[in-house]
């Protein structure tokens, strides 16, 4: 499902205007980058948790030029299903 | 953050009522869920995909009563940062 459908299937759901549900959305993507940003971590209630973890810089070898390259340290964004959502795909 | 504290940053950035935004979390979280019980894979733009993996069961070995466990197959929701959000946490 890409952006679009995902934007219709959600107004659908609960008669905003497109535009409206694309403005949440956006709106609460920049609430999470917003925290995210500023190293906290935020829990969305039957979602989950997402959480920004800083990954050190580390050296890696290239065995072709035989030289060791810098990788620099980087932000990445991880996520941990809640128990709510991990027992809701697996009752079946 | 919490879920209030969420809903509250989302209510006063868009001018909905938090219970607009309430109503309009669960039904993004709805759809999202729907989807990946269906085994689809979703794309939010700016944000990331979220992609349902099935785990194959699994044989676990218990050092303690030296007997195997045959671990349930099972289904985890993994997620992957789109390009723009890689770079937009690694841009300072």
């Amino acid at each position: 499902m890409n952006n679009k459908e995902f934007i219709d299937k959600v107004s659908l759901k609960t008669n905003f205007e497109t535009e409206d549900v694309k403005m949440l959305t956006s709106a609460l993507i920049e609430v999470v980058l917003g925290d995210i940003a500023e190293g906290d971590s935020i829990t969305i209630q039957g979602f989950g948790v997402f959480e920004p973890r800083e990954k050190a810089r580390r050296k890696v070898f290239n065995p072709t030029t035989k030289t060791f390259i810098i990788v620099p340290p980087k932000t990445t964004l991880s996520y941990k299903m809640s128990a709510a959502l991990k027992e809701r795909l697996n009752m079946e």
